[in-house]
C-alpha cells in the first residue's frame, strides 16, 4: 500500500512522498526500505532520526524535516491500525476437517475453525471468530462475532463447586451456560468455566491473557483486560474497563467497579468491593496506602534505633534524677 | 420425576403436592413451573417465598405455609443430589474416533472417551471415567473408577528434574508413574506429572479445580479439595480431608496433615509441615498469627507517632531537669 | 547392560562384579536384583546398606565394603546418565497420522511428532526433537535440536499487546516470530508468545516446567530453569545459568542478570533489574535483606511493648520530677 492509503486508514496527515509503497511494519531500529515504523516519545527521536524506515508515523512533523511521514496525534495507534491493514489477522473461513463439531452447532460462515478444535452441541459462534487450533467449547456455550481464541482456550468447562457430606464431596450440578461477546480475544488455554446455574459472561472488547481462569457464574464486563495467568473465582463481578495485571486471584463474590486497576499479584478477598484508583498486594489495598505501609515498614530497622535511645536517654535521665535526690537529701 | 420420587432419593420429607412434576433445577430467583430450587440460609427466605419454583427444598417445613416443599436437614446437598438426578453427567460409554488410544490400553466398556483424546500404552481407565476433549494420559498411568477429567488435563508428563553439571542440566530419569484413585475430578488443562521413580497419587474422591499443577512423587490423599492455579512441587505429601485454596504453592517435600485448610495465594516452603488448622500467608503461618501480625502492621503509624511523642517528652523532661540543676547550682 | 559398561559411561571406578547385569534403575529402599541406585548423602548411607539393589553408585568405596559399586565423584549426574542410557527418552522418529503438520513446514527426519499436534507455515522442527500429543506450532516459528515439548505446549500464539482508544482496545500487530534453540525442554502447557515485532527467544539447554508464561519480545538465555506457573512478561531479558522458582511474576522490561537465582513466589517490578544474588519476595529484595526485614516485623510485638514500657517510664519520672519541683517549692 501506498503512503497516502495508509494516512486515510489512520486520518493522518502525509508529509512528503505520498506515492511510496510500504510493504511492512517494523520497529526502528530493524526498519528496511519498505517498512513503516512509528515514534511517540522523544526517547526514541534519535533513533527514527537514524531508522532506515521508508516512512515515519509521528506525533509532530516539524521534528523529522526531509522524511516522509504520517502524522497524527497518537502514532501508536496508527501503526497499530497500518498494521492490522497490512497484516489481516482474519482467516480464510473454514472448519479444519480434523475439528468435531457437533451437527447441532451454529458456526457463522465466515469462522474460521483451526485443528483439533471441538465444539459441543448447541454451540453457536458468531461470524468472522478465529478459533485456533485445540480450542473446546463445551455444550451451549455462545460465542459473539469477530472473537479470537487462541490455542487451546477451553470455554463451558464445569464450575469447580460441591457440597460437602459425610462420606466425600457431591458435586453441584453446574448445568448453566457461557456468553462471550463480540470482539472478545482469549489467550492460549485461558478457561472460561461454566456458570453452575444461570450463565457465565464475558463481555464486549475485553481481552484476556494467557492461562486466565474465570470461575463459574463471573461476570466480566466489557473493554476489561486482564493480564497472564490471573485467576478469578465464583461469582465474581468486574465492571467495564478495568485493567488487572498478572496472577492476581479473587475471592468469591467479590465486585470490582469501573475505574479500578488492580497491579499484579493482587489478592481480593472474597466478597470484597474494589472501588475506583489503582489497588495492590495481598490483601489487595489502595497503592498509596500500599506505599505509605511499605515505607513505615522500610523504617523498622531506623524505629527499633529510636526505641534503643530512648531507653538509653530515659536509663540516664532516671539515674541523674535518682542522683539529684540523693544530693538532695544529703 | 415427581416430587415423591426426588424426596426418596434424598431421604427428605414431602409437604403439599407430592405427585407435582419437576423438570428443571433452578436458582430462587429465575426458577419458573416445573423448577424445584433450594433455600438453606434466612438471608434468601424472602427470595424463596416470591419463587415461582413448583417445589423448594428446605431445612424448615414451617417457614413456607402453603408450598410444595421437601423437608431436609442439608437443602444444599440434596439440591445438589436431585440435580445428579435430573441431569446425569454420565455420558454415553464411547470411544471417540479422534481419540488416540494405544492398543495395549486397558479402557472399562464404560467409560467415555472424548474427542482428540490422547491414551498412551498400557494405560487403564476405570468405569464409568469421562474423558473431555484434548485428555492426554501419557504410557502407564492408571485412572480409577467414575474419574472426571476436563478439556486437556494431562496425566503423567515427566516431572521437573535435572541434574546441573559443568556443562548445562541432565535430564533425571523419569520413568516413575502416576495413580489417580476412584471419583477424582479435575477441571481443564490441570497437570500431574508421573514419579521420578516410583508414582505420583491422587488419593479416592478429590476434586481439583482449573489448571492445578501437582509435581513429580506427590502423594494427595483422600478427599483433598485444591482450588485452580495452585501448584504443587516434588514430593510433596497432603493427608486425606485437606482443603487448599487457589493460586497457593508448594516448596517440595513439605507435608500438610489432615484437618489443615490453607487459604488462597499462601505459600508453603519446602520441607514444611503444615500441622491441623487454618493457614494463610507467605510463608504460611496460623490464621489468627498472621492477623495479629497484620494488626501490628496496622499500628506501625501509630507506634511511629508514639516514638515520636516519647523523644519530645524525654526532650522536655531533660531540659526541665538540666534547668532545675542550674537552678540547684544558683 | 553390565556394570563396566555402566561405569564407562560415567567414567567411574567398579568396586566387585563388572559383569553383573542391570535393568533398571531404582531408589534405594525399592530397588531389588537387577537395579542400579544411588547415594550421595551419609543420610541415605544406611538405606544404602540395607538395599536389594545389584549395584550402586557411590561417592566413596570405603563406606560400603563387599557391595558392587561404581564410584564416581558425582552420583546422582551418573544415575541420570546411566537412566539416560537404560530408558532412552528418544522416541521411534515418526509424524502421527493426526498431527496436522503444514505443508511448508521442515520436520527432521529423526523427529517425533506426536499425535494432534498443530505445526503451522514455515515452521522449522530439528533433529531429534520430540513433540508430545497437542503440541501447538503457530506459522514461523523455529524448534532447535533436541527440544522436547511436553502435551499442550504452545509456541507462537499472539503476544498480549492493544492500544486503547475511545471506543476500547485495538490490537497491536504481534507479525515477529519465536525461536527455541537446542535441547530446550517445555513442561506441559507452557506457552511462549511470539514477538510483536522481531522475535521472542529461549536459549539453549533452558528448561521449563509446565504452565510457565513467556511473552512476547522476551530473550531467555541459554541453561536457565524455570519452574511451574511462573509467568513472564514482555520484553523481559534473563540472563544465561538464571535458575527461577515457581509462580514468580515478572514485569515488563525487567532484566535479570547472569548468576541471580530467585525464590518461588516471588513479583518483580517492571523495569527492575536484578543483579546476581538470590531474591525473594514481592517486590523482590536480597535474601538476606528480606530475612532481616522479617524479623524486624516479628520482633514488633516487642517493639510495641517497649514502647508502652517507654511510655510509663517517661510519665514516671515526670510525676517524680514534678513531685520533686513541688518538693523544691515546699
Amino acid at each position: 500500500m501506498r503512503v497516502h492509503e495508509l494516512a486515510e486508514i489512520v486520518k493522518g496527515r502525509v508529509v512528503g512522498h505520498a506515492e511510496t509503497r510500504i510493504e511492512r511494519i517494523a520497529d526502528l531500529d530493524h526498519a528496511r526500505e519498505g517498512d513503516i515504523a512509528y515514534v511517540d516519545n522523544e526517547k526514541f527521536f534519535e533513533s527514527a532520526l537514524a531508522s532506515k524506515a521508508s516512512c515515519l508515523i509521528v506525533p509532530n512533523r516539524d521534528q523529522f524535516p526531509g522524511r516522509t511521514l504520517i502524522e497524527v496525534s497518537n502514532p501508536k495507534l496508527a501503526f497499530a491500525l497500518i498494521g492490522a491493514a497490512l497484516y489481516p489477522t482474519d482467516r480464510e473461513p473454514s472448519i479444519h476437517p480434523t475439528a468435531v463439531v457437533a451437527a447441532t452447532a451454529d458456526i457463522a460462515l465466515t469462522a474460521y475453525i483451526g485443528p483439533h478444535v471441538t465444539i459441543g452441541e448447541y454451540v453457536t459462534v458468531g461470524s468472522h471468530c478465529v478459533l485456533h487450533p485445540n480450542v473446546v467449547l463445551y455444550d451451549g456455550v455462545t460465542i459473539g462475532n469477530r472473537v479470537i481464541l487462541h490455542a487451546g482456550v477451553c470455554i463451558g468447562a464445569d464450575g469447580f463447586g460441591y457440597v460437602r457430606h459425610e462420606l466425600g464431596y457431591q458435586k453441584f450440578p453446574q448445568i448453566g451456560t457461557v456468553v462471550i461477546e463480540d470482539d472478545v480475544e482469549m489467550g492460549a488455554y485461558t478457561c472460561v468455566d461454566r456458570a453452575a446455574l444461570g450463565r457465565t459472561r464475558i463481555g464486549r472488547g475485553t481481552k484476556l491473557d494467557n492461562m486466565v481462569h474465570v470461575g463459574h457464574n463471573c461476570d466480566i464486563g466489557e473493554r476489561v483486560v486482564i493480564a497472564a495467568q490471573t485467576g478469578i473465582s465464583g461469582s465474581v463481578v468486574i465492571e467495564d474497563d478495568v485493567v488487572i495485571g498478572g496472577q492476581v486471584g479473587f475471592g468469591d463474590h467479590t465486585r470490582v467497579q469501573k475505574g479500578a486497576i488492580i497491579g499484579s499479584k493482587a489478592g481480593i478477598l472474597p466478597g470484597k468491593i474494589v472501588r475506583p484508583g489503582v489497588w495492590w498486594g495481598i490483601p489487595v489495598q489502595p497503592l498509596d496506602q500500599y506505599k505509605r505501609m511499605n515505607a513505615h515498614m522500610n523504617r523498622l530497622p531506623q524505629m527499633r534505633e529510636e526505641i534503643k535511645r530512648l531507653q538509653e536517654q530515659v536509663e540516664e535521665l532516671r539515674q541523674k534524677l535518682d542522683a539529684d535526690d540523693a544530693d538532695d537529701a544529703d
